[in-house]
C-alpha cells in the first residue's frame, strides 16, 4: 500500500497531518493531571460543534455502533418502545440493535432513497396515546443512500402532538461537516464518531446527554458496564476514567475540534456543501443521479450515484480499487449493486475531489458506461472555480 | 508535556518506535482486501502469543473492560452464576460488571496480596454439585497488588470436582509479558488488552476463545450488539469487520506479535522476569517489601511497594510527577497510600528501569523514607550487570 | 498550512509515508555499528540506480548545489577548462559556479527548450587538441525548460574525437525517474539530489565518482574540506562519516532505493513516462506546446508548458497557489513567464495527476486562456486508462 | 535498533517530540510564501539565541564542518593569515581546514584539557603590528576534551591590543546550552549546527554574521558558491532561498528556538549547568576526574571523564553499546582512550542523566573499574533532588 491517493468512502475520512500527528502520542500517565488538559478541550470543542450549552460529552473507546448500544442501553429498559424510520443500513441497524436488547421497534419502513417520513412519525406519535414509545430513533445522514433527514421537523412533530418521548440522532456521518443544533432540535442523545467529520481514525464514540437523557440513565435497566454513562461521569468529575482512555484519540479531538472552530463552523458546512454540489453536478453531467429522492434530501456528506440499468456500481468500486488504487463505497443492502457511493466529507480540497471524480470516471469508461470522460470533471470544475472563494483557500 | 521520560504505570507502557509508526496509519477502506492484510497476521501472531492453537481470537475496538463484558455477555444469561475470588481493584471490578449484568457472583473474599485461593475454588466447585457454576472467573495478573495467580493451578482443580464451568482469565496485564497457556491450561476466554505486553496505545480488546466458550455463545442471553461474537465471527469469516475497525492499532498489532515473536516468547517472558527481579532487589536493598504476600506470588510486570508505617505511597507517585516528570501507579481500593506501584512491562532497557528506581528513591529521600540513595539502584545495577547477556543486547 | 494536496513542482517531489517514515528518526550514535547498517544498504542502493557496478557512491549532507561544487573542485584546479552547452537555469547556474572558481568555461550557447547540441560538442572537442577541456559538464534533464540530453550521444562525441576529458553529469531531476546508464555512458561524475527521484526531504547530494574521477583527486588543487571526497573515502572505509551524517536522510535513501529496485528501475522508469505522456496529452488538448523543442527532447519529470501570447505563466502558478492550494513551477530565467511548469516525477499515481491537470485548467479558464475545461483532463483519462496495467497497480 | 534508551554522546543530542513532528513534514513549494512563514521565525529565534540584534542569519543545509567553511572562505583570501590556539581533536580540525585552503595558519599549541589561552593570544596579537592576522579562531567548547573557553576574554585581549582581526568562534557543542552573547562578546561569525543544542537531527549549519564579517565578504576572494554569503543575502531578501532548502529542518529550528526562548534562555542555560553538576559529582564520586584542567574550564555539555592507569575508555564506550545498547563518546586525538565522555546537552530530564551515570557504573564495574556501583549516581541523585525546583519541573 502506497497511501498515495484519499480515500472517497464516506468514512472513515482523510486525516490532516497534524491530526496525525496529535493522535501519535507517546504514553502518558492517565490519571495524572496531563490527561485533563488534553480531555477537557477535546469535550469543550464537541460541545461546541454538537451545537450544545448544556449537554453532557461523553465519549467512549468505541465506535458509532458503540455509540448506539451506549445510547439506548443507559436510558432504556427491556421491553420499552422506540419509534424509528428504515430507510437504509444504518437506520436499519440501529432498529436491529434495539432489537437485540430486548426492546419493542415500531418501524416505519420508508424507500431507501428518501428520508425519516415526518408525516408518519407525527401520525405515529398522535396515535401512542399511552406513551409507550420511550425514543424516537433518527439516523440524520443515511450513509447507504446519502440521505439527509430533518431532524428539526422531527422535533417539531414531537412537539406538536406533545409526546414525552426522546429523540436519539445518529449523526454519526453529519456531525461535523453538517449544521446539527442539539440544543435548538432538542435532542436528546447524539451520536458521534471519530472517523468521519471529526478526521480521527476510528476509535471514539462521541455522545452529547441532554439533562432528560442524564435523568434517564438513573432507571434505565438494561445491563451495561463498559458503556454505563454514570461510570464515566463520576469519573470525568475527578478528572479521570473509568477505564483506560483511548489518550491518543481524544488529543487529537482536540486538535481536530479547535481546526473546527479555527475555520468556523458556518465555513466548514459551506465548505462541504460547495463540494458536495460539485459532485452532484458531476454526476448530473454523467447523465446519471442520486440515490436521494429530492434534492432537499442531497446529504453534503455522501452521494450514492445511481448507475444505469444493467451495470452493477459495486464493478466501479471494484476497478476503483485495483486498477487506481481509490477507494470509493459499495452499495449495501437493498441498493447493492444499484449505486456506488461517493465520500465527500471530512478534509478536502477541489483538487482531491476532482481527481475523485476524474478516477470514478476513468472506471465508468472502462466498465461501458455510457459517459464521456471529463464531463463531471467539466461540470464540477466550472462550479468550484466560479464559486472558490475564502473558504477554498482556507482548506487549500 | 516533554514525553522525555519513560512511564513505569502498569500500562498503558512504554511504545517502541516501530509499533507507534505501525499504528500512525493514513487512512485506507477497511472493507478493501488491504484490511485483511493487516488484520490476519495480527490474528494469527495473537493465537501464538496466548498459546492457543484452536481458540478463536476477536479484537474490539474498545479496552480489556469491554473485553470482560464481551466475555461474559457473549457467553451467559441473567441469573447465571459466576465464581471468583476478590484480591484487588481488577478482580473486584470483573466480579462487580457481572453483578451488574445481572448475574450471581459467588465471591472468595480473599486478602489483597495473595492470589487466587485454589482449595477455596476447589471447595467451591466441589460443593457446586448442581453445576450452577457457570464460569469460574480468575484474574491472572492483579493489577493492583502486583500478584500472579496460578491458572494451571484452577484448572487442576476443576478437572479434579470434574466440573463443567468455563474458565474465563483476565490477562490484560500478564499476556504478551509472562507466560500464558491458553490451550494447555484449558482457559475459555483470555482477556488481553492492547496498552500491556502489546505495547499499543489502548483502544483494543483482544480475546481468545475455546471451543466451549463459542457453543456457549449459541445459548447465552445476555443482551449484546457491539461485543456480540457472532457479528464478528461472522464478518471475519468474510474478510471484514461488522462496523469500522481500528485499523491503525490492528497494524501496530501486527507489528507488535511479529516483535514479539521473533524476539522469542520465552526470551520476552525472561527478559520480564530479570528486569523485575532487578526492581525487587531494589526494594529489597530499601528495606522494603513487594505486596505479593510470598515470591511465589510476584508479578514480573508490577511490583506494589509496601511503605512503611506512618508513610503515604501515593505522596512518592504525586511528587514523581510533580518534581522529577515521572509516572508511577497509587494504590488502589484497600491499598490505597499502602502501597505504591512500579510497572515494568513492556518495551524496556536496564538503563530505562534504573532511571525510574532512581527516580523514586528521589522521591522517597525527599519525603523522609529512611532509604539510602543509589541503595535500590546499586542492587539492580549489580543483578542486571550479572545478568545481562543476550536477553539485553536484543533489547537494547 | 493543511498539506491536502500532492505537489507539481518539478522537486522537491512528495514524500511516500514509508520514506517519510525511514527519514522521522531518534538519535544514533553515528559513530557505532548502527550507523553502517544503515549506511551500507543506501549506498549499494544508488549504485544500482545510478547504473554502476564500479562506481564509488558518495553522500554529502547538502544538496544538488552542492554535488555541483563538490564535483568541480575534487578534480579540477584552477585555470582549468571545462566545456558547457547553456539551455536552461541548470545547466546556466553549474557554467557560473566553475566561473566562481576560477575555471574557465568554454561555453556552447543553445537555445532554450533545445538539449545538449552534439554537433557542437564533438566540434569543440575536435577543436581542442590540445586537450585543455578537462571536463565536459552535461545537464541531463534541464528542470527549466523540460528537455532532456543525450549523454550516450556525449560520450560517443568524446569517443570519436579520442578526448580524454571527464564528463560530469547533473542528474539532479532524471536520475531515479529516467534511465540512467553510469557505466554504459562512461559519465565521470553524476551528481543526484535526495529530493528528486529518490522521493526524499533535500538535504543529501548524492554522488557516483569513476576511477578517472577517483584518481583526478589526487591531482586537483581547487581548495574542499567539507566536500573533500578524500575525507569521505578514508572514513567509509571505517565505517564513519568524518563529519556528523543525516542519518535520517540516509536511513529514508535506504528505504527509497529499496522501493525503486523492488518495483524494478525499468517499471519505474516506465511509470514515469506513462505518467508524463498522459500530461503531454493534455498540454495537446489545450491546443498548446511543451518548451521542449521536439518529442525526443521530452523530459519524462518536468513538462514547461508554454502559454499563449499575450499571457503571463507565472500568473498561472501564482493563482494555483493562492486559489487552489497547488503548487506549479514558474518559468525561469530566459523563459519566465512564458511557461509554467508541471513537475511529473517521484511518487504520482494517475488520479494525484489528473488532480493536478484539472486544477491547472481550472487556473487557465480562471485567467481566460482559450481552454475547455476538462479538455486535457479527458486527454490524459483516455491515455491513463488504456494503458494502466501492472504499472499502474503497483503505483497505487 | 529499538531506540530506547537516551543517547549521551555529545551531540547529535535527543529530539524532543514536538521538534520531530516539526521536521517531519509533507513536500511544500519552497517558493511559495508558505516558505517565508517557516523561515522567518526561524532566523528571529537564532539571533535570540546567539545574543546578537544586529547580526545577519544564514542557515545552510550542511553541518557545523561546513559552517566553519562557510565562515572562512566568505571572508578570507589564499594566503590569510589565521591566529587559533589547538587543544582539541575540533579546534585542530578548523586549523587543518584553514591549512587546506591556503590560509596560513599562526598555531598556539595548547596542553588538551585548557582552553583557548588569553595571554599567549594577547602575546600573539601584540606581536602582530602588521595586522597580517585578519581572523582569531576559537572554539568555545572543545567537544573533544569537555573544555569551554573565555570568547569574552579573548574579545578583551583583541581589544587591548587594538588589533582589527575578525574574531571567529566556532559555538556548535555550546550554542543553545551555554551563554553566548554575539554581540557583547564582539563574535563576526558564529558557527552552530543544528544536531547539539538545538536538538535537531544533523543537517543545517547555521551561522551569525556581524556587519563585519559581511563587509569582508566583498572582498574575499577564496572560491565558494553553495556556501556563498552573498547569493544568501540576495535569495532572502526576496523570501527565497538560492537552491533547495532543508524545510523540514528548518521548520524544527523555528520550533526549537520557540522551545528555548518559552523555557527562558537563562533557564535552559541553569538546567544544563545543573545537569552538569549532577554528572560532575558523579565523576567524583567515582574518585575520578574530568579531562579539563580546572573548575572553570568545566563545559556544561560534555564530560570527559579520565579513566585511571592501566584503562582504556573506548572500552567503556564500547561495552556500553554492545551489553547495553547505551551511546557514550569515546576519546579522540590526544586522549583517545585516556577519557570516555558523557554528553549531557539538549534535551533531558534528571531521570535521563541517571539513567546514562548507572549504565556508566554497570560497564565500570564490569570492566574491572574501582568504583562502588551506585556511588556516582547517589552523588548525582542528592544534587538533583535538593536543586530540582521550577527548572526540573519545566524540563520534565
Amino acid at each position: 500500500m502506497s497511501y498515495q491517493n484519499p480515500v472517497f468512502i464516506p468514512g472513515p475520512t482523510n486525516i490532516p497531518e497534524v491530526i496525525r500527528k496529535a493522535c501519535d502520542m507517546p504514553t502518558i500517565d492517565h490519571r495524572s493531571p496531563a490527561f485533563a488538559r488534553i480531555f477537557k478541550p477535546a469535550v469543550a470543542g464537541v460541545k461546541a460543534v454538537l451545537g450544545t450549552r448544556d449537554g453532557e460529552i461523553i465519549l467512549f473507546p468505541s465506535t458509532g455502533t458503540g455509540g448506539w448500544e451506549a445510547a439506548i442501553t443507559n436510558t432504556l429498559s427491556p421491553g420499552d418502545t422506540i419509534l424509528a424510520a428504515r430507510f437504509g443500513m444504518f437506520s436499519h441497524r440501529w432498529i436491529d440493535m434495539c432489537q437485540r436488547h430486548g426492546l419493542k421497534a415500531q418501524i416505519i419502513e420508508t424507500p431507501w432513497g428518501e428520508g425519516a417520513p415526518l408525516e408518519a412519525i407525527e401520525a405515529a406519535l398522535a396515535a401512542d396515546t399511552a406513551h409507550r414509545i420511550r425514543a424516537v430513533l433518527a439516523t440524520h445522514n443515511e450513509t447507504a443512500t446519502g440521505v439527509k433527514s430533518d431532524i428539526a421537523g422531527i422535533r417539531r412533530a414531537m412537539d406538536r402532538t406533545g409526546h414525552p418521548a426522546m429523540l436519539f440522532v445518529d449523526g454519526v456521518s453529519s456531525i461535523g461537516s453538517m449544521p446539527f443544533e442539539m440544543d435548538r432540535w432538542g435532542v436528546d442523545i447524539a451520536v458521534a464518531g471519530s472517523q468521519k467529520g471529526f478526521m480521527l481514525p476510528a476509535g471514539l464514540a462521541i455522545l452529547g446527554l441532554s439533562k432528560k437523557a442524564v435523568a434517564a440513565m438513573e432507571t434505565a435497566t438494561l445491563p451495561r458496564t463498559f458503556f454505563d454513562f454514570r461510570d464515566m461521569q463520576k469519573s470525568y468529575a475527578a478528572g479521570g476514567y473509568p477505564y483506560t482512555p483511548a489518550v491518543g484519540l481524544i488529543n487529537g479531538l482536540s486538535t481536530a475540534v479547535q481546526m473546527l472552530q479555527d475555520e468556523g463552523l458556518d465555513k466548514v458546512y459551506a465548505r462541504h456543501r460547495r463540494i458536495a454540489e460539485g459532485v452532484r453536478r458531476a454526476v448530473a453531467a454523467w447523465g446519471m443521479r442520486p440515490c436521494a429522492a429530492t434534492p432537499d434530501l442531497y446529504s453534503d456528506t455522501v452521494t450514492a450515484v445511481v448507475v444505469p440499468d444493467g451495470f452493477n456500481g459495486t464493478e466501479v468500486v471494484s476497478l476503483a480499487a485495483s486498477k487506481y488504487g481509490m477507494a470509493f463505497g459499495v452499495g449495501l443492502g437493498e441498493v447493492a449493486g444499484k449505486v456506488f457511493r461517493i465520500g465527500h466529507l471530512g478534509s478536502l480540497t477541489d483538487a482531491m475531489m476532482l481527481s475523485g471524480l476524474a478516477t470514478a470516471e476513468m472506471c465508468m469508461a472502462d466498465l461501458g458506461y455510457p459517459i464521456t470522460l471529463g464531463s463531471g470533471v467539466a461540470a464540477a470544475q466550472e462550479y468550484y472555480r466560479k464559486t472558490a472563494g475564502e473558504t477554498a483557500r482556507a482548506a487549500a
